[in-house]
């Protein structure tokens, strides 16, 4: 890990490039070993191991004219033991070296210059490994005459006790702690600055908050941070359980096994998967699926069927008890899926199939269960609850608009715990439910506010409702949720708006007078009825249920802003008719292929311009920690200041999942 | 509280203005009661309780041609007991009925209109006043012929023991959650996506967040917020420990008692008050002054040393035990105070007096101590630790240019700690010192980011620094440490900046280009040297020590943003010089006295129009609920999710400050 003085005295004299575009993930030196030092295993994880020896062929790290050194060694061995070759420490026969190469910028420069640096590269693979001994392991990779990239692994030690037998594990997606700030001054009412109501998550005995950084950079996606969370590995953007490889192929790179897949494997316990998003999206692929490439959307439906298949394969993987939501397209038959209805083989493999919510409400709960209800998304709480014209615009799993029969987040929820409950019991196992409140971020990306908050009660909405039901049906003693997200947005809100005054002013900038700060931010309207003064101390009942606003068009409402944003106009009103879409490309002006102010978005608002990339025409992810709110056995390990594979390692710790020795269960269908 | 359907009517009926403005805080009839309806009590806690009969002469709440009813009364009980004369309750004699009038806008078209709401008030105050016995109390102003404005208020259990001697309760101003995970980016080091080390904060043993709103509106200022957490009570903007009447006057309003008096009553304990702000400024008035306008700085520094005076005094106050910070020109004679040097007054009293850190070093710790380092704020830690240059801006308390002898948050907060526990020690009492990172807020304000994550890190240093320091004088298991904020601002960091791609684009929207999100944030450059590859593994020393960067100037910076901001550019890269200034009045363009671009300010960066109001020429707070972070005996009581009253409270109760009789302790100076 640290450098000799001389060889640091040949890395001070390198220029200052490689942050925007890195040659391979977590290789720092020309040799790399995946995984990287310093990662954390349980005892048991099933994993892979890579290493490669790279030899860029000009550029600042050119090496020996391209050509990597073929006489690369590997070793490995617990601490202060003896290193011996990786091969025979883990048994197997020595696997074949591959030989390729890849290309990348060194910076932006260089990718305007169109200059790319190529790099030659060697490679091995070693698949389907444990360490059941807790303690520290150093794995060495020898290169380059002398060179040496080393990686110290540590098996975490097993747990002493068994702290719960299910784990409901709920993923706000991009959910920052300033959201649920926001998302209680909308569904809650104060009286004299008292909160007259909470979140149920203001309740949660257990209280933390987690870092999101990726493996090689500090901003994360969905892919990546979810992977971190349920594998306890850190990847790299886009990756699912894998290591990205310089192939630039999407399999075949080292995997890593997840908590879902070790309580399958060791204990034949049953698994559910729920989101609002189309189904195959980063967070429900992370589950228990690997790839490198989180778009390959086909491959997921089947892994979630089949797991990984060919020469990548651990061991048979006998599918998900249950897969909930959007997303119906990966399903149908296509050139992309080799015109394989999902819908036909998943009944072929005995799963219940239904489309609408009254077909999941049908569902009988001691059979598996497969249940799409649109193509794309799932629609928003904001349009099945309130803007419900907007349902119009839905498409259903056939690919007619007008999806109107859909569930919500806790329709879907409640009736996964239904399922995985009467199951794991007539097989006297327990259950993990992965659910996910997908289209926070989704709205949060295209600055619709008002939809993204919505989705913040309808998740806690869904935990209220999900610990009832644990109560009623005998499960709350046993059952761990955690609920946290896996990155955040920049969002705060900073007043209110006098969405009349607003609209009333005809500059840009006297617009911006409508705004009122500190004193003149004044109370939530959106706890009154329109014409109330939201110092009226009646509590006003919502017509969608407690937690939820009385009005989501008040004359007042939260003034609000990003911290990263594409070009477009706020006018802090809700958008009653669709979705929020801010910035589009400008079909006119051809020498400008970036994007601009939506023509058709918020057309009263004032205009404000970008700081994002003008080929992005989204907001972004943020570096802000984000919070955990634990219920449950084993609450107490989720509080204060985690890191997010910490997550992983804490629910194995409850569930028990550590093992020093191979444990496989037969799991029964 | 709940209106009877008849006047609810009535209500409905009403237009939907109130918002930007309000008549009176936490006056939602034409009654108000103060301490307001749900007020939550220390037992024994000093107040005053005031109520108003207001009659508007017009608008939509017009009532009896603006005549109030003088036929009102207050009545007060124990709950389920019969309710009093509120005199004959608290054993007063009657106080007299003021009389006035006040002019408040209904909303922004009627000042826009200049046509204002006149209102005439009947009113009457009870002064010095306590409730020993735990339980609810019933408060009923009756009015208007037959109206009733009640108000349940609680005095909270007394504690069952006393868990802690001492408290150091530091407050990061303006220090969003957000803000905590850019400092760590930059004062730490991942590799592998693993802190090689971390924030102080980071570890401790009890962790939370708070809820930050004001009385009467959802975003709260300093002074507001300060009093919520050192009294118990939420106040309106600019108020300190006393709730803002409808006088306008800045003195007279009802006080309340803070935790900080109520130790001195109580134990004759020792109390700080450290601060890198002016010292006159909101956080640190709010320890131990009472106005309802912040502003009156002359009048808060001499009841740091007198108290109240007057006809509102409580009891004798017999001043703070030491004060540091700025703010000289508070204390320096003026018309504003009479000609009176507070320096010579505090030096009568026996206070020593300092102005340089040489002197505050030389400090007697046995004696009291008023130490006063510049005319305006400290400088920043990046001022006085980086880019020391900035200091010949820096003004002396004498009024020269060049303050270079200051000292830092640390230095003032470990000298603090020498007095205090040796003054303490001598007298057989605790202490209590509050300390402030006020620059936080500041910098955030001007959105000179790197000056704000400066500061940060020099809070998380001074505590680092502040428990080792306790050990040292075998404190560490008798004193309570409390680290949060009074607020945020809506911050986040997106990505990083390739500054030299972006200086060398020439338009703003390519310079936009040269920002790198998600995969292509990369890594911390912060943590190597300049010419270093991120990816580089070697922990590198800061200059500065433990917990900085190693350099404030990488190639690839922080990309960051606000959520409210006046117009202003964006480069991302560090103000060497001075302070940032983001935007000025555009002198050339009469028309719109608003604010515009600083055309100094940034001038490489690209334009972002702001979002504020345009009178606004900084940065706002904003509604994030913000961290709690506590070490020491009760730190498991500041766990999970608070309203920022409750931190009082929970203070009080580690202290075990609640009592059921009358205690007043002889404090010896």
């Amino acid at each position: 890990m640290v450098y000799s003085a001389l060889l640091l005295g040949s890395l001070l004299a390198l220029p200052a490039f490689g942050q925007t575009f890195r040659r391979t993930a977590a290789c720092p030196d020309l040799g790399c070993v995946f995984p990287p030092d310093q990662t954390d295993f349980i005892a048991g994880q099933t994993f892979d191991l890579r290493i490669e020896v790279q030899a860029p062929v000009n550029g600042s790290e050119a090496y020996n004219n391209g050509t990597p050194d073929s006489n690369f060694s590997l070793k490995i061995g617990g601490q202060g033991g003896e290193l011996v070759d990786a091969a025979q420490f883990f048994g197997l026969s020595d696997p074949p070296v591959e030989k390729y190469n890849f290309t990348y910028y060194e910076d932006l420069f260089a990718e305007d210059a169109k200059a790319p640096t190529p790099v030659n590269v060697l490679a091995k693979s070693y698949r389907n490994l444990q360490l059941y001994n807790p303690g520290t392991y150093e794995v060495v990779l020898s290169y380059n005459n002398g060179q040496h990239t080393k990686a110290t692994w540590t098996v975490l030690p097993l747990a002493e006790t068994k702290k719960a037998k299910n784990v409901i594990f709920f993923v706000g997606d991009g959910m920052a702690g300033s959201m649920l700030s926001a998302a209680r001054l909308l569904g809650h009412k104060t009286i004299n600055g008292k909160y007259q109501s909470k979140l149920k998550l203001d309740e949660a005995p257990g209280y933390g908050s987690q870092m999101t950084h990726s493996l090689d950079s500090f901003i994360t996606d969905s892919a990546n941070s979810a992977s971190a969370l349920f594998s306890g590995k850190k990847m790299t953007v886009n990756g699912l359980n894998a290591y990205t490889d310089s192939t630039g192929k999407p399999f075949g790179d080292p995997k890593v096994e997840t908590i879902f897949e070790m309580f399958r494997r060791i204990e034949g316990g049953q698994i559910g998967i729920v989101s609002k998003a189309y189904i195959a999206d980063a967070t429900p692929a992370a589950v228990c699926t690997h790839t490198s490439q989180r778009s390959q959307y086909n491959t997921i439906i089947e892994q979630y069927l089949n797991g990984v298949s060919g020469n990548y394969s651990w061991y048979p993987w006998q599918g998900v008890d249950l897969l909930f939501g959007g997303g119906a397209e990966n399903f149908l038959p296509s050139n992309a899926n080799g015109n394989v209805s999902q819908f036909e083989r998943w009944s072929s493999y005995g799963y219940q199939v239904g489309y609408t919510k009254t077909e999941l409400e049908a569902f009988d709960n001691s059979q598996r269960a497969l249940a799409i209800f649109t193509q794309g998304n799932i629609s928003t709480w904001l349009d099945q609850n309130v803007y419900t014209d907007a349902l119009d615009l839905a498409v259903t799993p056939q690919g007619k608009r007008g999806a109107r029969d859909q569930p919500g987040l806790k329709d879907m929820t409640l009736k996964a715990i239904d399922i995985l409950h009467t199951r794991a019991k007539e097989r006297n196992t327990g259950f993990m439910l992965m659910s996910e409140a997908a289209l926070i971020d989704k709205e949060m990306h295209v600055l619709d506010i008002d939809r993204a908050l919505g989705e913040v009660l309808e998740l806690d909405d869904t935990v209220r409702a999900t610990l009832k039901h644990l109560e009623e049906i005998g499960e709350l003693e046993d059952t761990l949720i955690v609920v946290t997200a896996d990155h955040g947005h920049g969002f705060d809100v900073f007043g209110s708006a006098d969405t009349k005054y607003l609209k009333e002013q005809k500059t840009d900038r006297t617009k911006r007078n409508a705004i009122g700060t500190y004193q003149n931010s004044g109370l939530s309207a959106y706890q009154v009825p329109q014409n109330v003064l939201p110092t009226n101390q009646t509590i006003f009942k919502s017509e969608q249920g407690e937690g939820f606003p009385i009005t989501w068009d008040p004359r007042y409402t939260i003034a609000h802003g990003m911290s990263a944003f594409p070009n477009h106009r706020d006018d802090f009103e809700v958008n009653k008719d669709h979705e929020r879409l801010p910035a589009t490309k400008n079909q006119k002006n051809s020498s400008d292929s970036g994007y601009f102010f939506n023509p058709e978005d918020n057309q009263r608002g004032f205009e404000m311009t970008g700081n994002l990339g003008i080929n992005d025409g989204q907001g972004v992810h943020s570096l802000v920690d984000v919070p955990i709110y634990s219920f449950g056995p084993g609450h107490e390990l989720f509080r204060g200041i985690l890191n997010s594979p910490d997550l992983a390692f804490k629910i194995a710790q409850a569930l028990d999942l550590g093992k020093n020795s191979n444990v496989t269960s037969y799991y029964k269908k």
